[in-house]
């Protein structure tokens, strides 16, 4: 096991009716005046706007409001909102969302107090302070309400970018986690939000550190978490448990608690992030797409690892020839993510064969030459794990 | 799954000379004056103390010491450090040990502010402040490195008394997790300490609370590393990554994570109590004889979360007879704790069945007339339990 460090001082409230301690968790981390950072109209048609602007109303909290944050969140609003808080003193940001509203106002938050052009942050430079950021959660997948990161789109140079970045200044402060407000989430969302949780918890699990048996089993609880809750959630949109078992699950997926002492691979993420930038399809869909191919091109790396994987989480008798095991496991993942109606290739995503020199092109742009850590990756690599995925 | 609040605002730095950052992080998180609380002489005789006080005078960081403190806390000892504190103006406590240790400072901690006797704080009356605590851990085991709660021997009105406490206010601010500090951990310690985490899972798992899936893999994940990692451990006190794995074992048994959702039910922590309380054994040990015991009596209450228990985390084949797949998992734990050199009956625990009565009246002092939420206990109940562990 690696040294670590971990700090995960995100202040929840989960359950029923979270959203309505908005007011009493402002006071609590000292908020004073607030920009509520939302998307489409969708909080606004459920009244969870409405909900929360009483509350606030009430406790003579004062706030401003932008919309417009949309799936695989864009600059242009991060401008806006930049100029608009320093314009009226905004002091706390409060995600109303999904991750990408939340990813928005974290990008928000970091830029406000940064002197220059807040893609430099998103370019390695160091982010040294941000506006506290809280969320109250409206679709469990990213794990953006207690994670360290943001991903944004935008243009520069005329290259459609897709970029994360991280920085503990970004950790919410609070996040409140209502799974009733999942209720409305589609069939399709919903199955993209579970191969992003997934992805996230997979991502620290393949690992080339030895020796971490908990952060292991701590990733493997996850998984089987997931995949018995998921299609209860898809079958049953209203089936209160399944909703708060997944709500819960996507928040630790990706708080940092289940990647203590380990380094993790987030190829997959990065391979993905180019589909979602090509053709606007959901992350989640991307990833269900991208990351069985990378297993395939990757799994001779560590197959006893690919084997415990297989044994563990899906239930593969682990008997006989290892590369068989690994390979039965991701056809068990392959299977999970169809029977829940997510893409497992090119043709079921509607990506394009021919778009993978494009692909790759920007993928250089976006991580160099190589990456990857379980297996170390050139463009070349990545070229072949596109279409292994065709 | 219930609603809840989490706030683990713990600040880990885990590993390899870990302790050497002391000084960054009172810093870090605002101490100026500082009262290093400790037990016996094994921090002084390891060398420990030494390294931190080294540290903190290159930082230039003013500290008092307090020693003493002993297994199964004493209230003596928080008197005195409470006058020490306010006589020097203390704003920081730093626990270097174990979880007793830990407890005596967060008793100490909570005890200054208090205008009044702190034992009050143990009786009902609310925790509103404390001041800062932070530790360095030499034990695996407690976990209170990072709970909200703490447990103290004294003696009141001629009763032998043992109390716990809780309060956010105790949570460490930060702790310094080193596993090599555990090298010199006898092996009867270290099992000892296995128990104590294991029964901080359990007394999460056993819940009447329904449809937690996620909660019940996670405390399902914990116990798996430990079953893993305590026996090599214990054959070998100097493998790092076996001390590594169950350090963080024993802090996410009990920093809250495990047990979001769901009410606990802590019988088997005050039925065991009053065996320390008594014969001034290793708590540990007595929870390995009295978890089982409280087991066999409680898991007719809900056999399907026996079965769930025996099949995931002892490998049981659950097909069958509930209750006798039920008392198998309490057989191959009970197999486990012998297996790591643990009591698991009075008598090789050195307790005594004519002492039963004495137990019983502790506890109703202790507890009142009824306890548990599993299943809930009278004193009759209480008796029975500790006859089943004779």
């Amino acid at each position: 096991m690696n040294n670590f460090k971990l700090h995960a001082p995100t202040d929840f409230v989960f359950g029923k009716e979270a959203e309505l301690q908005v007011a009493d968790m402002l006071k609590k981390h000292g908020a004073t005046k607030v920009l509520i950072h939302y998307g489409s109209g969708s909080v606004i048609k459920s009244g969870l706007m409405q909900r929360v602007e009483d509350v606030l109303n009430a406790a003579n909290i004062s706030y401003v409001k932008l919309g417009g944050a949309q799936p695989n969140p864009v600059d242009t609003l991060v401008y806006e909102g930049i100029d608009l808080c320093r314009k009226e003193n905004v002091d706390f940001i409060l995600a109303v969302g999904g991750g990408s509203t939340i990813d928005s106002a974290k990008s928000i938050a970091v830029g406000v107090p940064y002197d220059g052009d807040f893609w430099d942050l998103f370019d390695g430079k160091t982010i040294e302070k941000a506006i506290p950021v809280a969320t109250i959660l409206t679709i469990p997948a990213a794990g953006s309400e207690a994670s360290d990161s943001m991903v944004l789109n935008g243009t520069k140079g005329g290259k459609v970018l897709k970029r994360g970045a991280g920085s503990s200044h970004v950790i919410p402060v609070f996040s409140l986690l209502n799974p009733e407000l999942n209720y409305t989430l589609p069939a399709f969302q919903t199955a993209c939000g579970v191969a992003d949780m997934m992805a996230h918890v997979m991502e620290r699990y393949f690992t080339t550190v030895k020796d971490v048996e908990i952060s292991d089993r701590l990733c493997e609880a996850i998984l089987l978490a997931i995949i018995t809750e998921a299609p209860k959630a898809i079958k049953d949109p209203n089936n209160y448990s399944a909703r708060a078992n997944l709500t819960w699950a996507g928040t630790v997926a990706h708080n940092g608690s289940c990647g203590v002492g380990r380094i993790g691979d987030w190829s997959s993420h990065n391979l993905e992030h180019e589909l979602s930038a090509l053709y606007d399809v959901a992350h989640g869909a991307g990833l269900a797409v991208m990351f069985p191919a990378w297993m395939k091109f990757v799994c001779e790396t560590d197959l006893d690892r690919f084997v415990q994987f297989a044994g563990r989480v899906w239930g593969v008798d682990t008997f006989g020839d290892k590369k068989a095991v690994a390979l039965k496991g991701i056809e068990e993942m392959e299977k999970f993510f169809t029977s829940i109606g997510l893409p497992i290739n090119f043709e079921q995503l509607g990506a394009k064969k021919e778009d993978i020199d494009k692909m790759v092109e920007t993928l250089n742009i976006n991580v160099g030459d190589t990456f990857g850590s379980f297996k170390k990756l050139t463009m070349d690599d990545a070229r072949k794990i596109y279409e292994l995925a065709v």
